[in-house]
């Protein structure tokens, strides 16, 4: 039991490991038509998607690590704002931003990594102002599935710059009639 | 108006070249759980997934930008076989259907681009089995879209594995709430 929680948390550092070089891949050096439209008003770019990325490694994620291995429950996350990006990814280029990006999450892995957490650590309990009670474990997880949540939000919007260049061939392409399923 | 279509090209590249790439830095090397588990009886793992774009590559795209080229509307497309990747992927590692992927891409933008295509080109009409008249362009659109819409379907398909694993945030987690809106 010990062996498989540890091994979670080598699963999902897998995947943490791998998104910025992923993101640079797809996106570095794209035209703007890629980069910079959205799907309508109040939606995000891949650019806002890159910055919002950011944010969460500078303010969420491991500060949320932190508060839970020091203060547990008694002390409860401070919220995370989704549209800081808006400030701070003004004036740079998507190239900066995919630069930060790997940055941070080089760093903030690093810092993961020096916390040596084991297996036991996994189920300690922190506060979440909304959600009331999470693990360790879920806050970690939950750092890797945003990563894929915000790259399946970012296919569809680059999709959705061709919905009509496609012609008839919509009907075949589920990314098209994804409604964004976004979360409240 | 033929700058435009020309641009278009361009752009339609620019995505095509970089996916593999990108899918190569997101799964070359992680952990089984995130490769070779789907959602669920008769749906696709990213193995499956990189599977079937090797089979693009073959049977589809090129293929049938040469048939327009030639034929036009005379002859209809051959059918796209979304199930040939069940038999052609067997026995391989995921690392060499990545390598594959990779160099049938180069392969068929090169062959693409030594078509030398035209602005007026684009226009050009060829027959779908079933979905009637297309073009030029919308097949070269909906090659780009289909990487696109496979990497919306790999993410979800990743973030299954964790469906669980993150607790009450699911809630927040659009990914986890997509309901696959597969075309039929």
């Amino acid at each position: 039991m010990a062996d498989l929680t540890q091994f979670s948390l080598a699963r999902t550092t897998a995947v943490l490991t791998r998104t910025p070089a992923a993101l640079d891949a797809l996106l570095r050096g794209l035209p703007d038509v890629w980069v910079r439209r959205n799907e309508g008003t109040s939606t995000w770019s891949a650019f806002d998607i890159v910055g919002h990325l950011i944010v969460g490694e500078r303010t969420d994620w491991m500060p949320r690590v932190r508060v839970i291995m020091v203060s547990g429950e008694a002390q409860p996350f401070d919220p995370f704002d989704r549209f800081a990006q808006e400030k701070e990814s003004q004036g740079k280029s998507l190239e900066q931003l995919l630069d930060e990006f790997a940055r941070l999450r080089n760093w903030n892995l690093a810092a993961l990594q020096a916390l040596n957490l084991q297996p036991e650590d996994m189920d300690r309990r922190g506060r979440h102002p909304a959600l009331g009670v999470v693990t360790l474990s879920e806050l970690l997880s939950t750092w890797a599935v945003h990563d894929l949540t915000h790259l399946h939000q970012l296919s569809r919007v680059m999709a959705y710059q061709y919905h009509d260049a496609v012609g008839p061939w919509s009907a075949y392409l589920g990314v098209l009639h994804c409604a964004g399923h976004s979360a409240p």
